[in-house]
């Protein structure tokens, strides 16, 4: 994605309420953050937000937490978040590499990837956001049974992330191979999605259980 | 497909040496009937026999049968596999579904299952060979660590066939949407296979183990 700097952006998440600084100091703490024993589920680059504003909107109950990195990305799930006044969303501005110095041993219920960076080149591999070793942390911080969803529109991305999680023993389901034609009742929609989908392109779908 | 009749195919099969007449006396005593202890390797589907004929030729410690039920289709493998005169190569007329009464437990090693009739029909899906009774029909006949290694043209059997192996815990193993472009350096193709890919048909492929 190529992104639009937008002046003040860094500053303006360094201030606001929706965005947790210093994370690390709820780590194993985050239904104290949020008052409530509700779980906790987190998407690992938010992007603009839209996804994860539509569910935290639909789903009282859930916690929901948006990690992405890029501050100028950020800055626009902030932006769709903060009209809504929710009291289950959050913002994390943090590498997924540094996700376990932020969340406990089964503290999460699910993660959701949604369209990540395919990192196409194998030299690349340790870059995707299903790689072994992010895979190993994503179980830890998992709760048993916890799942993680993830979408793509991208078709090596995809076979890649399934190899990954089925070699690594997590158990698959639901897998998909066109969501237009074979998805869910239920799917909330990302911002790439619906770019993706009136350009007709495929989306791909799966979910991994820490069995 | 549309079978072209062959006058005389049933009564030349009845008759031929490489077809096994009565297998369910060979049950849990395949070993036996090739004359030494290596493993067996059984194509479901064995269709014109291209693929089982040409690994049979390549390795001649393994023992390959293949299993087809439609007599005009099997007398084509059979006089493509008796040219070549070998002893590690038998052929059944038998309905998948009968499987289990000709193999005993843990008997076969490996399962090959090529471009499969997809019955893309939901009414259907029982006769669809990666039903869930099918598959626990096979794995009471592989043996521990055993593999199925499935290719089809189909996406949609494809991914029929994905959650079915996964949802009944199955080890999934070098899941490829695209043999063409990032398949296995080994591959023998089948009749099938030679056809969709002049027609730049995307293959589809995975292993899945009996663990």
């Amino acid at each position: 994605m190529r992104i639009r700097r937008t002046p003040g952006a860094l500053e303006y998440l360094l201030a606001h309420d929706l965005v947790i600084n210093d994370p690390t100091q709820w780590q194993g703490k985050w239904q104290e953050y949020f008052a409530n024993e509700n779980p906790i589920h987190v998407e690992l680059g938010t992007g603009k937000g839209k996804f994860i504003t539509s569910l935290a909107r639909l789903f009282n109950h859930t916690n929901y937490i948006g990690v992405e990195k890029v501050p100028d990305v950020l800055y626009k799930a902030v932006k769709k978040g903060e009209v809504l006044e929710l009291s289950n969303l959050a913002f994390l501005m943090l590498d997924i590499f540094r996700l376990a110095e932020v969340f406990g041993q089964g503290e999460v219920e699910r993660f959701y990837l949604n369209f990540s960076d395919p990192w196409p080149k194998n030299r690349h591999a340790k870059r995707r956001l299903t790689n072994p070793v992010l895979l190993d942390s994503y179980r830890k911080i998992l709760k048993p049974g916890g799942e993680i969803h993830l979408k793509t529109d991208n078709e090596q991305f995809f076979e890649y992330s399934l190899n990954q999680f089925a070699n690594k023993g997590w158990q698959l389901q639901n897998i998909c191979l066109d969501i237009a034609k074979r998805g869910p009742d239920f799917n909330i929609t990302t911002e790439y999605e619906e770019k993706f989908r009136k350009q007709g392109l495929k989306i791909f779908r799966f979910e991994a259980i820490n069995s």
